[in-house]
């Protein structure tokens, strides 16, 4: 599934005059659904990546689901008692990618529990340092997309964005988008009629969404700047403690 | 109450190379207590201020419980049947300063009232939009710090940093910093002998924290950039939708 | 404002057996508009209070922000430098009451910063103990109510269930209801054409959550059982550690 | 492992007269460590489990990251493209117990990938009607564990036990549990020393869950009572929708 843009994403896309093409982003779908199945997540992403392509950033969508990934937190789980674990190879793609877009749907309100796994396991690899000294994910950016039929798109994007910064990814403005209808049961986000294909509200986040998440990867392009936050550096120095001076 | 840094936050501050004396902080404490009892949550701010004064940044701590805010989400809410309200002389300081520090302790599990509060009253404001026609808040940084003797700071901090990023503010890496003692009552941050001085996880949090809040200011003086985030383009747009093309 | 209820609700009125006649129930309206704006949370909460009405329980609306309520976590804030503080007798009222509803709009996401006092103030209380050395809120039921135009009723529900439960009130089943519109800005629950008054989802389940409050706060009219959580019990004992046992 | 409880535990359970040995209980460890490697969550849920033996209940410890559980809303996942799905099974037996005690690790302040599962699975079976015509969790009490070595409790317990009343259960006072050490890394629950054995007050509130877990479900041995809570006969009645009356 392509998605055709409207007609200011169409024109920002030709009037935009910065280089972006050494750029690449990761697109993490934690549906609940197999392929070939249609998930509504992907396809808000799919806006996002659209974008993403036409201005020459290279980008690749991973529905995860689809993916053996097993529970734990080891950067390699086959060490540690388990037959198969397809998530190495899916770091190693993330870890080579300057913006992760993570996309979820909502379940219960809350976010799917393949997106929990797929934190679960980035922070599995939070230990590793960059060669500055910073916590290796420094200097990539991270944003998220969230789609549901009723409540809870906040809910998921703040634990989201939250653990994506906390591992040291950099999060520009505006990095969420989503789309829920009115309060209860109801369309998807795909439905042609009374879906959010039809929402300005949903299609403009997911734009400002996208142009930031550029933006800020081709300021960052050289790393996040090393001083003041090198793990390596504060781990060999002496931890005296700082004190209150009352005046 | 100033804070005695320890050696390597020292030594940090000396080895420090780039110019950030064009920059300026805010310092907003919500602690629920008014001057001039002592807070605990300032005493862990006081950390990140001192670091950022060393490094020839202007800052200003407001303990916002020691004035009369209006509950609402009008910029100024005399305008609204309140006889009082002094947040539009806050905002005014907040919209001047490149760096934003939201402090809170934790109260059953979450962020104090008086932080609700300031994102309430800086949400009133989102609507504000720069010279290039973005929100207002975008180019600003922002951070949060989170004391408490019990549990909550990653809950507080997750919807603290997601408010400020909706907002506009961009969120450096680990832009969250808090203490905690054991499950439990007990100590608070600056109890002497068993308060969190002495932690040195909380310490390099804030010291990181308020690294990266620096760097990320000073890559985005000039704002945050401009193109496919424009709201006043965007309104003045055609609005049709996008539209799924399957393959 | 009374809310006309519909056909299922009004037969169900009159098809109860049960005697409520001795049980009362609060409302706590924690909107941020003054009084006489018109509470879109306000609205919604009518639907409850009416149903409680017509089966014979006395009840009362408060709305917060008409009154001066101080900030902090003590039950009497004029006794720590606060001029004046009306929660006093607001928590009189609310410990008379068996039931508490707490209804509050939703602003980013999130429960409002007077929802976030009430909290806090039923906090300050929460040491006290009844005649059984239980705390003094075992025995009362609680349940919430959430209005809001884009996102976030689950987000709020699960923080103010979870704080009620966590003071002693017992929590009966499906104890939220809420409304939301479509992502983004929207109509508002009282809009005539296309609020909330034609969701069949949100009338249910604000049905469903006042006969279960009213249905749990009878079989707890003697109190909550009280052997076994003690808080008076367990501090006069010894503490010993338990230990586990690896078989 | 079981574990020996402390003295008030044990005089409690002597002094106790009510007969719960009709009552059974199902423990769910969410833990991402598959046996045989310890688990703290277990070790806190023993204590728990234990003071339901010791008072005549029947109990049943499962650890779901031993079983092979599909990702998924529906009953049974085989039925939807799954080749192995354990979670019927699963199922079965939590609508066979009177009482639900989840139990979940913490990971950057969430509960675990496992624990999400868990919660999509017994909502995928919610649909469910009971002879009453309520949804089938209805007359079921539950309550949350959760443990880890630094922050999130509270945010682990208030999504848990949302869940759980939202699909039908009702929560007694209290009904959380847990432990975590001070911020930052540090010793486990089952730690000898530093751990959370000594924890008086994660031992009390282990201590009251159970026994208000117990109580409640004593209370509603015979089902939730069956009045303005019934889903077949609100589904059969017209949905006219109810009016304000302003006044």
């Amino acid at each position: 599934m392509d998605m055709i843009l409207n007609t200011i994403q169409k024109r920002w896309n030709e009037e935009n005059t910065e280089d972006f093409s050494s750029l690449s982003a990761i697109f993490l779908n934690c549906t609940l659904k197999k392929s070939p199945e249609i998930s509504n997540t992907e396809g808000l992403m799919r806006m996002s990546q659209t974008i993403m392509e036409a201005n020459g950033i290279s980008t690749q969508m991973i529905r995860l689901v689809d993916h053996q990934i097993a529970h734990g937190v080891q950067p390699d789980m086959t060490k540690h008692g388990w037959e198969v674990d397809e998530w190495p190879s899916i770091q190693e793609k993330i870890m080579a990618a300057d913006i992760l877009v993570l996309g979820t749907p909502i379940w219960l309100g809350d976010k799917s529990s393949v997106a929990a796994q797929a934190i679960e396991r980035l922070y599995a690899n939070s230990a590793i340092l960059n060669n500055q000294g910073q916590y290796a994910y420094y200097g990539k950016v991270g944003g998220c997309v969230v789609t549901g039929n009723e409540d809870g798109i906040k809910h998921c994007a703040m634990n989201i964005l939250y653990s994506l910064q906390h591992l040291g990814y950099s999060i520009p403005p505006q990095a969420d988008a989503g789309w829920i209808g009115e309060a209860g049961p109801g369309p998807s986000y795909l439905n042609k009629e009374e879906g959010g294909l039809q929402n300005d509200f949903t299609t403009r986040n997911t734009t400002f969404m996208t142009w930031n998440l550029m933006h800020l990867a081709q300021l960052l392009q050289t790393g996040f700047p090393s001083h003041g936050n090198q793990r390596s550096d504060w781990d060999k120095s002496d931890h005296n403690a700082p004190n209150p001076e009352y005046r």
